[in-house]
Formats: structure tokens, C-alpha cells, sequence
């Protein structure tokens, strides 16, 4: 190991230290289950100055978790193993035997890959299978009316610690304006298992949970929870640590992001997937096809079948919670693409298009679609089922070829129901505004309400390294609308890969869209924080008002710039009006007068005032008095 | 003169030298008028490296002629002059005595003010004011049936050069396919000069021009034009230079300010206005307000109309173009405010709720609002009526409080308009996604289509840091609704005091917002350019997909960040899916396929596979084959 990576791994190791810090004034807090007691379902708790607590959803995992001992090398606790096996329906395998193209092509020579291997020797386990005939989604489990630890852990975690919310919603006025639109959602007050359960049932949210992946806190997707948002991440060019590697992972998640979609594609491709998910608390998703077409030296009329199938079982046993498969983009669509102003854009999408014109034959992944839901449910991996055809630009937006593969993603959908595999449905993409709403109609009707997972969309084209705000409007519009996963994009977003900073202002836009729609749709535990946060600002709780926000360390940096006293963050003042003068301020003496004068008083002076507001306006304008000139 | 300020004035100097550099590949170019043939309406030309020019609205004014001579000690030149003499309803005068005070209770040593003053005694004019009995705003004049060289400039600025857009209109089906969704505007397809005089004379939207400012290009604000968007600047706590202070101005208008507020509250209030109204090519706007505040002594109990109206003629007759006015909140109201979470946050809101709660009496705005009129109309000053009662978070939109003064600002607005004096309304400020079209609804009701001018609004409490993207999605969905205006949000809002690049960061989120919209809405010469930067998008011309983007330097940086050499900026990929797989690349495979082919064979095929299809879903699954285990 030469010098250069020896330097690499410190600093990464020296993020990821960092990455491990709690937010400030939080605590990492537990909440156990009632039908399965052993569940420890995690919030993260802020102390307030004032004595409150705020307790919020937390996607972290134990890593802001002060107490826990974590070795990258080992990977996190296996907190469901235990579940998994207790349901006595699965079996452990040798699995299959890996071979030196898992790797891709590209690989590092044996040498150096073995050493990245033998770096992580302890992350390998056998995988797990349904037992022969059986099913182990949850999907399986919810049909039958089974509620599973997973159903009874996402119910909690929707609900989050309620009571710290009450006295923000005491006033019953405030609450009626406030009421949220729902826009055809069915989000009930308190989200219980058994509506968890059925709603896994109907198709209608996933819980994406690989037996394979006993690590994972479980979430579920779905336009009756809480908007989530996922984060792309990939290998670098040059791998240099398991450290590197799984700090990208750490930092998506502490900014918030609730699912990781890993689209590597360089070298060490399995390797590394086995670091990423042994050490994620969160799904992990991928889109299996970019391994396959490293496997056949990216010439994509190389890809069979039976290649692709392999890469599936490959990744299943590995413990992916999700696959991106573009099984909706058939032989007779893609001449719908040719007259686009951009054609096919999604990776995904052109190499099977560039398969089936090679071949002049259908997708092999349409034509196998059952095939692969008889993998998905050995596993328990669900169906993103990947929009191939989605536009690249506004122009191309709810054209022919977006509906057409949209229309068989809904087939799709229903043969995979039958198979009880979990399913959600990729979304574009590019959509001005005025047409996000019928984009959004079409998916729930087509789609029979399986889970939306839209990427943005971008509302306009315009704005090349900023395309996370211009696409943040559009993923906070189809968010309330229904959809129930945000793909987030990043200010590199069409200009190149995303770094460190970037992958978080990716995210803090896409929590921002994702906390508008929950707010807008009125879920019944989303707007206490905005609430708790602006009685901070107004009680000029300085410190509380930063630690509220998503991002605690940019907020108390900015107002630092201006005022970076201590002192400033007690004042009751800010840069704003200064010391003086304070808006504020003056509202408590309003408070003051409106008490002092009494309500019944106040409303005599209305009525009085507004009889003379009335005769001034009669009288047009008698109040008038001829200016006098000024020269 | 000290070192640092010799110092400082030599970096805001170079600052304006750099910002004055025109945009990568741009050029401005002059429309003329028609029936105004002297009018030289700008726009900035882009050349693109296939030959093309694409042709965009520029509000930077002469600051990106590389051919004008500009002077900030002489102002710019006075292009409106001729036309507002020629009228011959004006006259000059002495004006109002300057007295101390004008500068503030705060202001520098007179000494150093009398410097101050000096440097740029050259920007000094002699006052305008209409005649004994004349109206000369420009609603008067629409009124009289008289298209004005305003109203004409204006429509020549709406349409632009439409000639480029034909290309990326041609295909018939597309157009139906995106046709926007108008919410209610009546946008005509080729903006008119007689178009702009009827929606001037009913009040649908003004041209901010005061008589005082003949340096500024005129520009419209109404629902049927394009959204426009206000940056705020304030002169600093150290103003060290009639540079620094014009620098934020051209700041703001290079990325796309429409309009300036000056919103200074510190020292030299009435010499740093000087220096930005005559060196601004846009309408300025200011708070009068807070200057009358200063010549009291921040004491809000004891302003008077008096001081007030002093103070209006002071800043008429410096060209101010329009005024925030608070005369909405009445003494009636202020008890509504006692229960909300965060009370009055306006400041204007605030010192007028101070002064009537200390006399116990109505706002002298409010008792006065038709001496303001008469003073309005002397200089064709537009009123821009404040939201006092704007809600300060989400938890207190469009409550009682806020909608008691829409309501006064409504019948405000008819006043204003039986003196044809030009007005629009302030709106908020904080409102959640769902209740954003109520709140739009209940202006375009109460007050008449007024042009609405919205502060964001911002969706959620949660982002400080950044609520320039929080209130981006507010402001997207306002102005496709109805907004005439938006005034931005920095990431600093709520924190501290923006700085340089905090300035561009809000200002570029609400162009994308602004820009959304006006796609929403439909208007007909919006969305080519996102076609345009698309298209370049496609074709790999990635010098054009920078130059045609909001900020081009960013964009090319972000690109250079991942691919920095030269080559690739004409390579036929990107650093997303490198050079040997690439999405973009295969698509032109598919048109060559689809060409092949023919359309006609590729609609039998179609046919074909809808056949199998069918086949294959009534059979069940008959390709189902098993899965064989890989143990």
C-alpha cells in the first residue's frame, strides 16, 4: 500500500469520525414496540433551552448513536436477524459462488482486490433463502394478515413521540385553517400496524427489507407516510478505503436521506456493494443491470438473460432492498423516442433500447418478468420498476413513449402483486409544472396506487447547477400529489459528479420538498417542528431556532457572520433591525395592549373604527384634506 | 481618507469593472420602436457554436454594453427625458430644501458627509413635478387612451426577439402537448403596445417610472406580462464608497433583479440613494418608512404625517419609483395579532402598530392615504401597498389578521385608482403549499387584480439556512397562479445580513422560480429557451448549454470540476456515464433504427407486440419458465 492511499484513508477515517457526531443538543432515543416489545425503534431528541424537548424522525442509524460501538469491518448489529428467523420460512445456502467478474472487468489486478477483500473478510455471511415454495415478502405476510416486527417498527416510527406535539396543536381555530389537503391520501391521525399492514397489502407502500440485509432499520414507502427522499451514491474512480466507501453512506443518511440507491459502476463493484450494505441502516437499492453490463465489457448487445439473472442472484444474497429493472421499455416503444428533442436518457433505458434494436427482439427482462418476481420473493428485493423512457427534458414530458411504458409498468405492477413482490414505479424526470398534476393521476390510475418514485422532476431547463431548486419545486408539488419517494437531484445534476457538499445540498432541498408535501398533505405530525422552530425565532431562542433546522451548523454559521458574539445568541434582537428597533419586540407589547384593553373593548374599537371606515368611505374620502405644494 | 478605505474602494471598483464584463459568448443589442422609432429596447444576444442566436430578456442594463461609457459620479445617461418633457405636463423646480436630517440622526461627521456628497456632486438634477392640476402617471395617460414610449418599451421588452423561438415551435403536436395552463391570465401570443396601455388603464399592471428617474428602462408588472422578481439591497454599517454601494445594485441586475429595493436604514440614507437612483437602469423601490423612522430618532411614537410626508417628497423627488406604504394596518386590527405564534414581523407592520397603540389612534397612512395619493401623482410614484400583518410562519398564514388587511388594501387600491395613481399589493411571507392558491384567490378578489407582489412565500419553517429553496417552491406555485412580482429570499433570511454571493444565490432561485412559472402559465416566448439549452444539451455542445443557463460561470465551473481539459468540452459524452457507454449517443442509434425501419414497419411491429402481449397476459405468464436453484 503506497503513501497517497495511506493519506486517503486517514482523512476518510477522519470524516467519518466526524460524520459520527451527534446533531447538536440531541440524543439518540429509542421507542420499544407493543406487539414485538424487543423493537427499538429510533428519534432523534432535541433538548430545547427552554425545557421542551423535540423529538424527530431520524434516518442516521447508530451511527449519531454515542453509544454505539461501530467497526466498519464488522458491519452494524444484525437487529432483525432475529425476526427473519423466527419466522421459521427461510433457510441458510452456500450460496452462489462468486467469481472474479463480480468485480467487472475493470477490477484492480487480484492482488489489490484481494486485499480489499480480505479488508472486510469479516462482513461475509451466508446468505439466506425462502425455504423451498415459500414467500418472504412482506407483501406475503401482510396478504395473510400477518403483522411483522417490520410492519409494527415503520407504524412507530411514522408516529414518532407524539406528545411533545400537543402544545403546538392546542389551538382548535389554528388547527382548522391549517388542515392539510390530502389531495385523495387516506393518512390516518396514528398510524397503527395493522394500517401498515394493509396498506402492504393493497400494494399501496413497500417496506423495502431484504432477508439479506438484517441491518436495516425498516421504512416503508407510500403516499400514506411520510414523503421520503433517496440519494444516489457511487464508487470513485480510485477506491481507496471500506471507510471511503461507507462514509458516503453515513453522510447521505445523517443529512436525512431515507434510502441509498448505489449505482456504482467503476471497478470492485461487489466489494464494495458488500461494504455499503453490511454497514446501512437504510434500503439500499441498485440497478442490477449496470453490473451486468460490466460483466460484458459495457458492449450492452453482449447482455443475455442469463447473465442478467445471475447478477440478480448476486446482489439478492448480498442483501439489496430494492432493483431498479427497466422492464416497461418494450421493442415497439423505442421508435416513440425519435423524435424527441432528447431521446432516451436514463442509462438504464438506453441499454436495453440499444439490446433490443441490436437483436430486433423484445426485452429479455420484459419477456422474463416473472422469472425475476421468482427471485424478488426468495429475498424479499422489491421491484423499482425503472422509467427507461422518462423525458430529459420538459420538452419531451408526458409525451407517447413516457405513457406507453408507463401503461406496461402498470401490467408489470400486477403480474408482481401476483407474485406478492413489493413494487414501486419510477417517475420522471423533466415536467413543467402545469403538467406534474397529470402526471401524477395517470401513475395512480395506471399503476393501481403502487408507491411513486420520481427523480425531481425538473420544472424547467434553465438552470444548469442549480437544478436542485429547480427541481426541489417540482418534487415538493408531486410530493404532495402523491408521490411517495423523492429521488433527490444535486446542484451537479447534469455537469458531473456530485461531491460531498453537493450530495448535501442534494438532500437539504429534497427534505425541504419532502416536509412542504407532508405539510401541505397535512400529516397529522409534520408541522410541529416547523411550529416549535418558529416560537424559538420568535422568543429569540437563537440556539433552539438553528438546532430546529434541518441543518443546525449552516444556520448558526450564518448568523455568526453577522453577529458572531455569544452574547447575539441570547439578545433579543437580531442583525435584521438591531438592537433598537425590533418587530418582535413590539409584538409583545401588542400582546400587552390587546390584554390590557381587553378583547371586549379591542372589539368595540373594531366595530367603532370600522363604522367610521365605512362613512370615510361614503363620503368619499372626507378625510381628504389639498396638499400643499412644496416649493 | 484612510488606507483601508482607499483600500476598500479599490476592491469594489474592481468588483464593478467585473461586473460589468458581459455574459460568455453574449452581446447586447437595441429593438427600436415603432410608433417610438427613438426606443432602444435591450436584449442580450447569445451566439451559439452552431450559428444560432438565441435572444434573451437582459435587465443589467448599460453595466454589459461593452460600448457604453459609464461614469457612476455622472449617473447613467437619461434615455427617458425627451419623452417625459415632451408631454409637456411637467415642470421644474427648486425642489425641497435638503436639511441634515435627510442623511439621518446616524450619519457620518459632516465633514466626512460633505465628502461624501462631493464625490458625486455631478449626479445632482433639478426636481421634476407635474404641473398645477396634472396627473402624470402613466396610468393617466393609459387611461387618456395614450400608448405611451414606456408602454411600447415595455411590449417590445415582453415580446423580445421572437424570430430565433420558430425553430423550436415547429412540431404542431408538441406545442398542444406542453400548451401551459394559464390559471386565469390572459396572456395574448404577441404582446401589443395598445395591450400594455389597457392592462395599465384597468390596473392589471404598472410601469414603475417615476418622472425623477428618466435613466430607467421600462418594465411591467402584471399577471399577463412575465414574473418578475425584486432584490433588496441596504447601504452597510461603513458605506466607503458611491462604488460599493452602486456595485450591489449591478449585482443584483446582472443575474436578473427586475427591480431594487433600497432598503437603508443606516447612515447617509439620503446620499447613498442619490448614488443608486441615478446610476440604476431599473425601477428602484424604498420603505419610506424607515428614513421617516431615522429623522425621529428610531422613536416610532414619534413620527408624524408631517415628517412622513416630508419625507415622501424628499425621496419623490429623487426618482424613487415606488413606495412601501403600510397603510393597511389599522388600529382595529393590531388586537388580531395577540394569539398568532409570531405576532407582527413586518417591520413596517410594526412601527405603525407601535405609533397607533402609543396615540391610541388610527395610522396616519391610513387617515392621510389620499395626500399620498396627491403627492403619487406629481412624480408618478406607484404605490406598492405593504403587508403590515404578514404572517411570520407557516402557523399564522392567511389568518384574520392577514386577510382584515388585504381586505383594507383593496379598498386602498380603488382609492389610489380614482387618482389613477399606479398600485400593487405586498402578500406574504409564510404560507404552507396547500393554502398558497386561498391566499392568491383572496387577492385577485379583494383587490381588484391588483399585480400581487409576493415575499416568497416560503412553504416551511424548518430551512434556515436555506429558505431561499423553501420559498423558491412557494414563489414558483404563487407566480404560476397569479404573481405579478416575487421578491426574493436569501439563504441568509431570518439569520443575518446577505452577503455578495448570497445576493446571486436568491436571486438565481427565484429566476428559476420566476421562470417556472412563466412556463406554467403558458407564456409564449418562455419555454424555447429551456428547448434551446436542451437541444445544446443533446448535441454535446456544452459551451452552449453554459451560456444559454442562468449563470454560465457556475455551470462550466461544476463541469471543469469532474472533466477540466478543453477536449472535453466538445467530446460527445459526460463524466456521468463516461466515453465508452452513453445514453445520449445511443438515441441517435434509435432515430437511425427508427429511420431504417420506416415508420410504417415500425407500426406493424408495434401492432405485432400489442398481439403477443395480450397473448402473454391472457395466457398468465405462458413465458414463465420456472427458476432454477442455484444452490
Amino acid at each position: 500500500m503506497n503513501a497517497p492511499d495511506t493519506l486517503a484513508r486517514e482523512k476518510f477515517a477522519d470524516l467519518l469520525a466526524l460524520t459520527r457526531e451527534p446533531f447538536p443538543a440531541s440524543r439518540k432515543a429509542y421507542i420499544p414496540g407493543q406487539l414485538h416489545p424487543e423493537l427499538r425503534v429510533p428519534v432523534r431528541d432535541i433538548a430545547l433551552t427552554n425545557g421542551e424537548t423535540v423529538s424527530v424522525y431520524d434516518t442516521s442509524g447508530p451511527y449519531t448513536d454515542a453509544t454505539a460501538v461501530i467497526d466498519v469491518r464488522k458491519g452494524l448489529p444484525s437487529v432483525r436477524s432475529a425476526w427473519i428467523e423466527g419466522r421459521g420460512d427461510v433457510e441458510h445456502y452456500q450460496g452462489r459462488p462468486p467469481v472474479a467478474l463480480d468485480d467487472g472487468q475493470k477490477s484492480d489486478d487480484a492482488a489489490r482486490l484481494a486485499a480489499l477483500r480480505a479488508e472486510a473478510a469479516a462482513l461475509q455471511r451466508q446468505p439466506l433463502r425462502a425455504k423451498s415454495g415459500a414467500n418472504v415478502t412482506q407483501m406475503h405476510y401482510a396478504k395473510k394478515g400477518i403483522i411483522t416486527p417490520e410492519m409494527e417498527f415503520v407504524a412507530i416510527r411514522e408516529n414518532g413521540k407524539r406528545e411533545w406535539m400537543a402544545q403546538y396543536q392546542q389551538d382548535a381555530a389554528r388547527e382548522q385553517r391549517l388542515m392539510g389537503n390530502p389531495l385523495g391520501a387516506s393518512i390516518p391521525k396514528i398510524i397503527t400496524p395493522e394500517f401498515v399492514r394493509d396498506e402492504v397489502a393493497r400494494g399501496r407502500a413497500i417496506i423495502p427489507a431484504n432477508i439479506n440485509h438484517p441491518e436495516v432499520e425498516p421504512m416503508a414507502i407510500g403516499r400514506n407516510f411520510l414523503v421520503k427522499i433517496n440519494a444516489n451514491i457511487g464508487n470513485s474512480a480510485v477506491t481507496s478505503s471500506i471507510e471511503e466507501e461507507v462514509e458516503k453512506l453515513v453522510w447521505s443518511i445523517r443529512w436525512g436521506a431515507d434510502n441509498v440507491m448505489d449505482l456504482s459502476t467503476g471497478k470492485n463493484i461487489h466489494t464494495t456493494r458488500d461494504w455499503i450494505v453490511r454497514n446501512s441502516p437504510v434500503p439500499i437499492g441498485t440497478v442490477p443491470i449496470y453490473q451486468a453490463l460490466e460483466k460484458v465489457g459495457g458492449i450492452a448487445e453482449d447482455l443475455t438473460w442469463e447473465i442478467f439473472r445471475d447478477t440478480l442472484v448476486e446482489q439478492a444474497e448480498q442483501g439489496v432492498d430494492y432493483f431498479t429493472i427497466h422492464a416497461g421499455i418494450r421493442l415497439a416503444y423505442i421508435h416513440l423516442t425519435a423524435n424527441r428533442r432528447t431521446g432516451i436518457v436514463s442509462r438504464g433505458g438506453s441499454i436495453m433500447a440499444k439490446w433490443c434494436m441490436a437483436h430486433h427482439r423484445e426485452s429479455f427482462l420484459y419477456e422474463h418478468f416473472e422469472d425475476i418476481c421468482d427471485i424478488m420473493k426468495q429475498y424479499d428485493v422489491a421491484f423499482s420498476l425503472g422509467d427507461g423512457l422518462r423525458p430529459g427534458c420538459a420538452s419531451d414530458a408526458n409525451d407517447e413513449a413516457q405513457f406507453a411504458e408507463l401503461h406496461t409498468l402498470g401490467e408489470l405492477t400486477q403480474v408482481a402483486w401476483k407474485h406478492d413482490v413489493q413494487t414501486m414505479i419510477e417517475g420522471p424526470g423533466h415536467v413543467p409544472m402545469h403538467m406534474i398534476q397529470a402526471n401524477m393521476t395517470e401513475q395512480l390510475k395506471t399503476c393501481h396506487e403502487a408507491p411513486f418514485y420520481t427523480l425531481g422532476p425538473l420544472t424547467i431547463d434553465i438552470a444548469p447547477g442549480y437544478d436542485h431548486i429547480a427541481s426541489a419545486i417540482g418534487a415538493a408539488m408531486i410530493g404532495w400529489m402523491g408521490t411517495a419517494m423523492l429521488c433527490y437531484v444535486t446542484p451537479k445534476e447534469h455537469l458531473g459528479l456530485p461531491d460531498r457538499d453537493d450530495v448535501k445540498q442534494g438532500i437539504i432541498a429534497y427534505k425541504i420538498a419532502a416536509h412542504a408535501a407532508d405539510v401541505a398533505k397535512g400529516h397529522p405530525g409534520a408541522r410541529a417542528r416547523d411550529d416549535a422552530l418558529s416560537q424559538a425565532r420568535f422568543d429569540f431562542r437563537w440556539q433552539d431556532q438553528f438546532n430546529l433546522g434541518l441543518d443546525p451548523e449552516t444556520a448558526k454559521e450564518y448568523h455568526d457572520e453577522t453577529l458572531p458574539k455569544d452574547a447575539a445568541k441570547v439578545a433579543h434582537f437580531c442583525s435584521m433591525c438591531g438592537p433598537k428597533f425590533c418587530s418582535m419586540k413590539i409584538t409583545q407589547e401588542v400582546r400587552d395592549f390587546a390584554a390590557q384593553k381587553g378583547l371586549a373593548e379591542a372589539q368595540a374599537l373594531e366595530q367603532g373604527l370600522h363604522a367610521k371606515a365605512e362613512e370615510f368611505q361614503q363620503g368619499g374620502g372626507s378625510l381628504y384634506v389639498p396638499i400643499k405644494r412644496v416649493d
